[in-house]
């Protein structure tokens, strides 16, 4: 199954696996799946992202936890997940990410709620906050102005991942309840760009 | 408890504690610590870095998994850990990590081990190795020529964490054997530099 792929950027292409280290029935993608059981799948449990970038999420129509995807092999859900906080091994829903040329990535960060309070502009990946000046481990709210970013409940990008585009939301995420339906605290300590 | 700290770079402080969420005893340290039961700790459950980057350890002189820690709160051990595929809930020992300035970070990968086969000068973090161009999700061996970097099993900083250092083993690690006693195969599939 190649479904055909809608989005100007790209070309993407993943396949996933029924069982884990890439055995049992497989499907191939290059656009959006919105519900995996929709193709007869009850989970996905190892995964090959061949090219572009993804965001799978724990439930269908994209929502739950977040996980992006570049390029590799995801042989388990542990592969891609990265938190332990919350340990549900599903993987329901993915779809492709559009990620600007790399040097032109631009986010700013808010400590306050509403884009409110001390305010940085950030255009590189920094995996701990803290150690290049934000005064503590929060951001209250961002402003993507360009490309695609991932941020990380934890530092050295570990923990719960939000993802934050340009092109979802006027790229205005005010509040950690727009982060996702996982979000349930301002706390984010690293963050980086996603790379196509 | 702050014991002086005999390296040249730094300041490092880090503060452990015995429960979760910086929660029960607690110890500042600013130089390695080889065993945190020969300070009455059974185990650390949280901790913060507070200056400097260090690396954890599942056992006691410096042996077992491995996890950077850069500045920033760690409340529990699925905050460092990144990895499910083996899971001991156990820091044991921790030192400091000498860092480069991070523009000058230089390491250079190799498809064999001893060196042999293509090679690959890396300066910049990679959060998806095949994303870049390398073929596969192994690397055979490794040259660190400036810094400490981070090799990672999985894409996007995931999983199993090898800390390599150019002031280490003369900055060599020939075999997956030389990465750490958890390192089991070669796969890497994801690296960047640690900062200070």
């Amino acid at each position: 199954m190649a479904l055909t792929n809608p989005m100007p950027m790209g070309p993407w292409k993943l396949t996933v696996y029924e069982q884990e280290n890439f055995q049992g029935r497989r499907l191939e993608f290059t656009s959006a799946c919105p519900n995996i059981m929709e193709c007869g799948y009850d989970n996905i449990r190892s995964l090959k992202v061949e090219c572009g970038a993804w965001v799978g999420y724990e439930h269908s129509s994209f929502c739950g936890q977040q996980f992006v995807l570049e390029r590799g092999d995801y042989p388990c859900w542990a592969s891609w997940s990265g938190s332990n906080a919350y340990h549900i091994e599903r993987m329901t829903s993915f779809r492709p990410v559009c990620s600007a040329n790399h040097k032109e990535s631009k986010i700013i960060v808010f400590e306050g709620e509403n884009f409110i309070g001390r305010q940085w502009e950030i255009c590189d990946d920094y995996p701990s906050l803290q150690a290049m000046g934000w005064h503590n481990n929060e951001i209250g709210s961002m402003q993507v102005q360009s490309g695609a970013w991932v941020c990380y409940q934890y530092p050295g990008y570990r923990g719960y991942q939000y993802i934050m585009e340009c092109d979802r939301h006027d790229g205005e995420y005010k509040h950690y309840r727009e982060w996702g339906s996982h979000a349930q605290t301002f706390q984010i300590q690293s963050l980086r760009r996603i790379q196509q």
